[in-house]
């Protein structure tokens, strides 16, 4: 087991990956300061793991909220299904939240812990190569609106993130991808290196080989908690982990919630900022086909919907959280490893790319 | 006009208290960084004062929500309506939302504010005495369960806030009797010379005197103030201004929301208080007969309604923020100006009390 540290003062956590350590009492029972806890997972992980970690939380006062499974029901009304849950079973502010499920889960259990009674204590215990090396660690939290995705939430954080990489044998392939497109992104970002071992290892990644597997978390966990600790509310340099975001929350908004996977649309969605990128010389095009190249090769589609028509992309990217007053931001790639934000692309590029993107779909 | 200052190092923030204030485009302009902004007012205050506060703001772009009036739209659909209104509008995480109204609008505002987005500016002009006194100023924001009153919330603090004594003329009887109850809780739980200045100015306050309003809203923001700097996350001393909280949340929640006016529950909720202190020899006979005066003095409920029976009471009771871990704890009083949290309280005492309450009912 490998343990990292998410370094915020007082809101410092550490970060567990490994094998088998979902049903290590010891890794969650130092986080619990109360007797009470409300596990919240979904239909389709609570069958798998659920007696597990039940088993390191006996003599505890423990009720379960077991969601339906799906991007669209990271709602505020299934927020409130949870509150409902803790009022009914007379939670108080003593009780911790734990989130045993993908990214959806993780979301909104966050979401619910920052608000219950005005915030109590949760625990992240991610169960998709997706949540484990993105959407558990850093804070974030929330729920989805008709109108934009991630659009109504909290930066709270978690007291503990238990990352077990045996949780994903049981993921289908589709999942696993989505999960590898994040991991991609920390490489577009700001490390060509694990880029470049991604490259060489994705056969390795896709084929679930464990040690690979835990490599790619632990890389990845380790610069989201560089990028969290230095900028824990997006005010400079983590708007660089919505590289793709933009274009992705845009497909997945047009399309209807799960419809497409995260990890897909963002895939999809970082595959138009490099070609935009080139588009504006930032970028050279062997490096537009080198991302390309891996996208394909982790199973990860490259062409947004023809569905969602040019106009249309640009009226739901325009009420992404990184736009000031009114101005569009994205964010682009200089090169494999280097990423920046910027409003100062070329519009017409932006359209030309979109209306092109439409004819290869 | 006088300035208080609410200490949060870098969160901290003016209270300006002042005669025709409202309309002084120098106080709210510094804190509107943004181009745009989104007012939230009610039916009953929009009428009143939005034209005088869209003066303030010209040259913004201003997009407004007006909510129905009463506590029964203190939800999480309504502020679901705030956060539909801001995406429609396009407005992004450079936006200032402002709170123009009472604690409903208030609290609701500044709830969508903590959550839109992940967090944007939010100003508070109250227009009610008790919003003015407690509610708008602390940074306690949520809104109400079916099964428990401000069970869904955030910490989260204001710009500045904007309290203008002039909007106190149009507040009905019933509303400033109401904020009254707030004011007589801070000579309770910590200002005795103040609950004594209380007893002799009531009249002075029931008819609207000016300068007895402005002295009676400054000495509480200043006490506020202070509790809120020394524990903003109520870890401590802040629950204290719970007092009469508890039972009067039993009150609201029994009786549907709306019905009793939250200022007319806490008022009644403070006699019961006081009453149990006494029972538990606690508190003099003498201090809950002054507490009683001053209130039926200020046209206040002292008796909880006859329909709520006393195991209802408990029950309801038993969710209350302050219990831990199962205990129920209040907030009791040792003297006039001098209060504590406790558990170790006789529930028989409780009960007693809450069954003869309602026998004066």
């Amino acid at each position: 087991m490998k343990t990292l540290t998410v370094s915020l003062n007082d809101r410092s956590y550490p970060i567990h990956i490994g094998n088998q350590i979902v049903s290590q009492r010891d890794l969650i029972r130092p986080h619990i300061s109360g007797n009470q806890v409300m596990l919240v997972s979904n239909e389709t992980i609570a069958p798998l793991y659920l007696d597990k970690i039940m088993h390191s939380l006996d003599g505890l006062d423990v009720a379960t909220t077991i969601l339906p499974d799906g991007e669209q029901y990271k709602t505020l009304d299934t927020t409130n299904r949870i509150f409902t849950e803790l009022l009914q079973q007379r939670h108080n502010r003593s009780t911790t939240l734990i989130a045993l499920g993908g990214g959806v889960v993780g979301d909104i259990t966050g979401f619910a812990a920052a608000c219950y009674q005005r915030g109590v204590p949760f625990i992240q215990i991610p169960t998709t190569l997706l949540a484990q090396v993105d959407s558990s660690v850093g804070g974030k939290t929330g729920v989805n609106h008709m109108l934009g995705k991630n659009m109504i939430g909290t930066f709270y954080q978690p007291q503990v993130v238990i990352a077990d990489t045996s949780t994903l044998r049981t993921l289908d392939d589709r999942q696993l991808s989505a999960g590898i497109a994040e991991i991609i992104k920390y490489g577009l970002i700001r490390d060509a290196e694990f880029f470049e071992w991604l490259e060489k290892n994705i056969s390795a990644l896709l084929e679930r080989d464990e040690p690979s597997l835990s490599y790619a978390i632990l890389r990845s966990c380790q610069n989201k908690a560089e990028i969290v600790a230095a900028d824990e509310h997006e005010i400079g340099q983590r708007a660089l982990l919505n590289l793709g975001h933009t274009f992705g929350h845009a497909i997945e908004t047009g399309m209807g919630y799960g419809s497409w996977l995260h990890g897909e649309a963002v895939a999809t969605g970082m595959l138009m900022a490099a070609e935009l990128s080139a588009r504006c010389n930032m970028l050279d095009r062997a490096s537009v086909d080198r991302t390309r190249n891996l996208l394909i090769k982790s199973r990860l589609p490259i062409n947004p919907p023809s569905s969602i028509k040019p106009e249309q992309f640009l009226e739901l990217m325009s009420v992404d959280k990184k736009n000031i007053d009114g101005t569009l931001r994205l964010v682009l790639l200089r090169d494999i490893g280097l990423a920046e934000i910027s409003e100062k692309f070329s519009h017409d590029h932006l359209k030309a790319m979109l209306h092109d993107c439409q004819q290869q779909a």
